[in-house]
C-alpha cells in the first residue's frame, strides 16, 4: 500500500517569490540575462567586519551554539535594542534561522491549531506557508492601495476578531506594500490587543529601512509589553540573507519560555554566523546610515520608472525594499510566466513576483507584482525599461 | 487583558540534554570543571578542508541559497549516497537546518495534528518536542534493555497502528540506546509499511559512527522507495554540530514536493556552510574511518568503566555515540541536578543526560540516564571515575 502525504503538504502552497527560480535558470542558460527583483536579497555587501568574523572564526571546533544563544551575541542585540530606546535582559531574545523561524516561534507561542491570527494582506508569504503547517487560521484585513494602504476603522478589524484570535501581526515597514505605519495606526493595533487580550506579532526585518522618521520598535510601548513579540533579522539591515540569523524579541516571560523550548528541539542557530555578527549588531546604527540612503535612491527610481509605464499603477514605498504594482494584465501570474519564459529585449529579461498569493481572500491580487529593488539604480532603471516593453509586447500578442 | 500563550507552547518540554546547561555554566564559574556528556557536542576537529572552505567563500555577497539547495552542495550530497549504492536525482535531496529541521519536515509532510507516529522508546526528544510543536500524537513501542533492544514481534507493533498511523520512526544506529538495527529487523519494519501503507522515517544522523558492519541507508531497500523518507545530518560524520546543515532525502516525490514547500516557506540554510560542506560530503567515505575508529575506542572505555560501578546496568552500543545506563538511583534527575549543583570531586564533575523525559509513557526511565562519549578516552575514564564517587557519595547522603 502506497502511503500518502498530509493533507498540510499538499494544501501548503509554493513560494510565489522562489517558484519561478528554476525558470530563471533556464532562462540564464538560454543565454538571456535576468535581473532577479522576485525575491529581497540584495546586491549590496554586507559590512566588512562580517567575513572577517567568519574567517577569523573559522577555527577548531564548530560545537553547537546554545538554544539560548551565544551569550556575546545575545549581548550584542542587547547592545542594539539600547541603542533603540529598550532596556532587554539575555532571556528576552532568542537568535533564530533567519526571521521565517522566528515567526514560525511566534505563531506557535500565541496560537494552537484551529486558533485565529489576523493579518493584514497582502501579505508576505511565509505566513500563509506557517499557518498551513501549524494549523492556525489567517483572517486577512485588506490594505487597499487606493486607500494607501491605510489602517481601516478599529470598528472593521474588531468584527474580525472571534474567540479564537490569538495575535494580530503588523510587520513595520511592510513586505509586501512598503507601508510604514503611523503612530496613531500602531496606537489603534496595541489597543486592540490589549482589550481582546491578544499577542501583537512585530515583524521588523526592515527597521531601518525607511524613508522618514528614526528606526523604531513596538518594544519601545510600554504599556504593551506583555503583548508584542517582535520577530527580527540581520538580513536586510546588513544584507546578509545568506547568514540565516534573526531573533525573538519580547518582554513577556511566557513567550519566552515557550521559545526557547521550541529552539531547543531544533537545538541551535549557526554557530559562526551568530559570532561574526557580534560586531555588526553593535555599530547597526552607524552601518545602517548608508543603506537607507541607497535604498532611498533606488525606491525614487523604479517609483518614478514604473508610475511611468501606462496603465500601471503603484504605490510609493515609505520602507522596507519593495513596490506593490498594478498591471495592465488580467494575470499577472502569467505575464511573469511569460516574462521569465517566453520573452526577453536584446537579451535581457526581468523577474518578479505574482501577488495573488500574498492575499488570504481568494481572487484578490490577480493583476498585481511585488518588485524587490535589490539591484543598483542603473539595473533598476534598464529592467524597469525592459518591463514596460514587456507589457507592451504582452498586450500585443 | 494579557495574553496567554498556546497550549503547545506550555506543553512542549524543555530538553533533559539543555536544560542543565545554564546550571553547568554556573558550576564552572563557581571553579568547577564540567564534563559535558549531556550533548552530542564532540571535542573532535572537523575535517581541516571544511574551515577552509568557510574562508574562502567569506567574500562578497552573502545570497539566500535557494531552497532547493545550492546545486554543487545537492551534487555533494548525490556523490556520497552513491557510494551507500543509492542513485538520486537533485530533486531527491532537500538541505535543512541540521537534521533537526529534517525531522519536523519529515513529520509533517506525512502527518497531520491527530496523526499518529510510531516512535521506539526512549526516543530522541526532539520527536516529542516537534510532536507537540506540530500536533502529531507519538505512539510508542518499547525497546528493553533486558531484551539488548530488540525489535519485539511484528505483532506487538502491528497492535499499536490505527487508521490515524502515518509513519514509524527508525533512528539507526540509535540515539539514545547505541542500537544497531539488524537486516532482519529492518525488514520487519519495511513489510509493515508496505502491508499498512506507512512512511518509514529513517534518521540515519549516526550513518557511519558504527562498530560493525558497513553504513547502510534503508534507501537501498528498492521495494520501500515509496515509504522511506531518510533525515540526515552533516553534524556528526564530520564533527560539526555549529555547522547546521541537514538533508531530507526520499525516491517519494509528492513527499519531496511538500519538503520543497516548507522549505520555500523559511526560505534557506546557511549558505557559507552548504559551500564548505561540499569537499567534505565528496570524501565522507574516507574522512569517517578514523572517527569510527575513535568512537569505537571510546565506547569501550565507558563501557568498561560503567559496567564496572556497582549497580549499574548499561547496554554495550553498538554504533551512534551513546550510551544507556540504569543508575542505582531512586530519580537520575534529581542525581542529575546533585551532579551538577551540589557535587564535585577535586573540582571537577560530570554532566549526563537523564532518560525519563526520553519516554513517551509515564513512568519509565526515571533511573535512566543517557551518556555522550564525545571527549577523549583519558577524560571518559576520569568521568566515569567522578560520576562513580558522585554515585556512592549520592546514596551516601
Amino acid at each position: 500500500m502506497t502511503p500518502r502525504i498530509s493533507k498540510r503538504g499538499e494544501k501548503v502552497m509554493f513560494s510565489p517569490i522562489r517558484k519561478y527560480m528554476p525558470l530563471m535558470d533556464e532562462a540564464e542558460k538560454r543565454g538571456v540575462h535576468v535581473y532577479r527583483l522576485n525575491t529581497g536579497d540584495p546586491d549590496i555587501l554586507p559590512p566588512p567586519a562580517f567575513h572577517k568574523g567568519i574567517k577569523a572564526h573559522a577555527k577548531g571546533n564548530l560545537k553547537y551554539a546554545p538554544s539560548t544563544g551565544i551569550p556575546e551575541h545575545v549581548e550584542a542585540w542587547i547592545e542594539y535594542y539600547k541603542k533603540l530606546g529598550v532596556s532587554l535582559e539575555p532571556k528576552n531574545i532568542i537568535p533564530t534561522v533567519g526571521c521565517a523561524e522566528a515567526i514560525l516561534f511566534a505563531m506557535q507561542a500565541a496560537a494552537d491549531p484551529g486558533d485565529e491570527i489576523i493579518v493584514f494582506e497582502p501579505v508576505y508569504v511565509s505566513y500563509k506557508s506557517f499557518s498551513v503547517m501549524t494549523g492556525i487560521k489567517l483572517v486577512p484585513v485588506l490594505l487597499d492601495l487606493e486607500k494607501n494602504f491605510a489602517l481601516p476603522p478599529v470598528s472593521e478589524i474588531e468584527k474580525k476578531i472571534t474567540k479564537k484570535t490569538r495575535a494580530i501581526v503588523v510587520v513595520n515597514p511592510d513586505n509586501p506594500t512598503g507601508k510604514l505605519w503611523s503612530e496613531k495606526e500602531l496606537s489603534s493595533i496595541v489597543g486592540l490587543a490589549k482589550k481582546h487580550g491578544l499577542f501583537i506579532i512585530a515583524d521588523e526585518t526592515y527597521r531601518e529601512i525607511r524613508f522618514s522618521g528614526k528606526p523604531h520598535t513596538l518594544l519601545s510601548e510600554k504599556s504593551a509589553s506583555e503583548h508584542v513579540i517582535v520577530t527580527d533579522s540581520a538580513s536586510k539591515r546588513f544584507s546578509l540573507p545568506g547568514a540565516r540569523v534573526g531573533a525573538v524579541v519580547s518582554l513577556n516571560d511566557s513567550v519566552m519560555q515557550a521559545v526557547l523550548k521550541f529552539a531547543q528541539a531544533r537545538l541551535s542557530v549557526g554557530t559562526l554566523e551568530q559570532k561574526a555578527l557580534i560586531p555588526l549588531l553593535r555599530e547597526a546604527h552607524t552601518l545602517t546610515v548608508s543603506l537607507k540612503k541607497e535604498y532611498l535612491k533606488r525606491r525614487d527610481a523604479v517609483y518614478a520608472a514604473l508610475s511611468a509605464i501606462p496603465g500601471v499603477k503603484c504605490s510609493k514605498p515609505e520602507g522596507a525594499f519593495y513596490i506593490y504594482a498594478r498591471l495592465p494584465v488580467e494575470s499577472a501570474e502569467e505575464f511573469v510566466k511569460f516574462l521569465i519564459k517566453d520573452f526577453n529585449y536584446k537579451g535581457e529579461t526581468v523577474a518578479v513576483s505574482p501577488m495573488a498569493d500574498f492575499y488570504i481572500t481568494p481572487g484578490l491580487g490577480k493583476n498585481e507584482i511585488r518588485i524587490a529593488y535589490v539591484l543598483s539604480v542603473p539595473k533598476l532603471k534598464r529592467a524597469m525599461e525592459i518591463l514596460a516593453c514587456a507589457l507592451a509586447a504582452y498586450n500585443n500578442r
